[in-house]
């Protein structure tokens, strides 16, 4: 029966990776989003990125929204930075837990910031080495790791090469993005195993999309092999970029509510959760794609009558 | 790596049980979707259902529809029959496959037909006689088998109880139905287990809902246990009648898309399906929920530009 494991740590990216994927909202509703996520017993918030305002506006004012939330001191908060100057904004601005990107697929990269991955990790490595020296850690992000919407199939070889030049950077954890739902099962399982064998120790997290319906069914995968660390964003916020009118990220409530049905703990309130999802559909003036912010709950009793 | 089963066989239930669960639509459109699906690859198609045309003027052509359809002689159709009345129309129309529902919660059997659990299997037995008598087969369909809109929780012993009674009246298969999306892996495994132990060699068939999100998951615990029969529905035509605006059934295409790139052979052509949850759509006038539907199969490359 412990096929699976006893806990979950779900990292709710919302505010950052979900917002920057919707049309700008204002400084205050932001901060709003993060006070409610904040109680909902998640441990772990991406809270902003420190990207250039003109490359993504919807994330200019990140330093306002920062010092305008209510922290919770049991919640650890992390950003997004794109280079040594979102390091040093960042680190500026008091985070301690930073995050880079690095595509896997080398057309997606240069696509994204003009740069071949290899210049990306020449990039991080630098970058790693600064952040380490002022007290913080680095995840690296390696996104397209189950596909990439130009390349088609990335190797699994491809993607664990992207993750030794990272370690051997010092990478406090590595994240597989699969960036347009590109993932499946048998995916999640060979990228896992592949790189568990090489990385043992490296933290390990798994950031899904729903763009195809297949995010908890990786999940699922990834439970199996012992994977505990997941990405998913309150309200399924945050489209697909390569696909107008698609699911984009994982919704919060989806993932929360099938594992504490499953037993495995993840100290999520679902129903504080599902209400920030709710305020996060009045932020962004649209319905979100949570299926349990529609149903509601397997909890929920329909009447009789 | 042969954890997973190398072929899957999908019964498509968009016909019946998705346009059941939608405002009708004219006999024209059904014999055109029920055709187009016939060329799909998909070899086993729910087409009809014989019931009372007061109860659900949804199928009260079934006939017509049944006598206008191009039927494909590699393709396996059946219909559902809610009673002896229905048995006998069906076996009239040339059915030889019949389903039959039985609810494990005798609340939700109550509320759908007035009856109990108890009474319904009585009524099953006297059916399945008759139909075995004229040379057709007879699957139950046991719903609320992963949870009750009403009374929430429904033991697995009592799921259980209920397939025995089937198997003894002499059921060919026996299919479980989430009827309202209230199913996670754990619930799968845990009822697949515990029938498997007593009815070996009773054919199973799984029909999940998306409602909550775990369909997909839920056919990935499924098929680690061997099962290889599931139901889906084209576009993921039906809603869920116990929450407004929210998915039922499991879109056909979004199972036919993990599955293949799992490497687990389902017989059916993609893009022949999306195209056949296009013509869905336009004959039910709205956006239905499948996710590959609206981002497309995870082979769709992004333009460069």
């Amino acid at each position: 029966m412990s096929r699976y494991p006893a806990k979950v740590s779900l990292r709710e990216v919302g505010p950052r990776d979900g917002l920057q994927n919707e049309a700008p909202v204002p400084t205050a509703d932001k901060i709003a989003l993060l006070d409610a996520l904040g109680q909902t017993g998640v441990r772990r918030i991406e809270a902003v990125s420190f990207v250039h305002p003109r490359a993504i506006p919807q994330m200019a004012d990140a330093e306002e929204v920062w010092a305008g939330a209510k922290r919770n001191a049991d919640v650890a908060y992390s950003a997004l930075v794109p280079n040594a100057r979102g390091a040093e904004r960042a680190l500026a601005a008091g985070f301690t837990e930073l995050e880079v990107v690095v595509s896997a697929s080398d057309t997606h990269n240069r696509k994204n910031i003009n740069r071949s991955t290899e210049e990306s990790l020449d990039g991080i490595a630098e970058l790693i080495g600064t952040v380490h020296g002022a007290g913080g850690t680095v995840e690296v992000i390696v996104s397209t790791s189950f596909g990439c919407p130009y390349e088609g199939e990335v190797a699994t070889s491809r993607v664990v090469s992207v993750v030794d030049r990272a370690a051997a950077a010092g990478a406090d954890r590595i994240a597989f993005g699969d960036t347009t739902g590109m993932g499946t099962p048998t995916r999640v399982t060979a990228l896992v195993d592949a790189v568990r064998s090489r990385h043992a120790e490296l933290p390990l997290l798994l950031h899904f999309h729903n763009t195809r319906g297949t995010a908890l069914a990786n999940v699922l995968a990834a439970l199996q092999l012992g994977v505990t660390e997941f990405d998913a964003s309150v309200g399924g916020l945050g489209g697909c970029p390569y696909a107008p009118g698609a699911s984009g990220n994982l919704a919060s409530e989806e993932l929360v509510h099938m594992l504490e049905d499953m037993g495995i703990d993840t100290g999520v309130d679902l129903d504080a959760l599902v209400d920030a999802a709710r305020l996060a559909e009045r932020i962004v003036g649209r319905e979100l794609p949570s299926a349990v912010l529609r149903a509601g709950p397997r909890t929920r009793r329909a009447v009789l009558g």
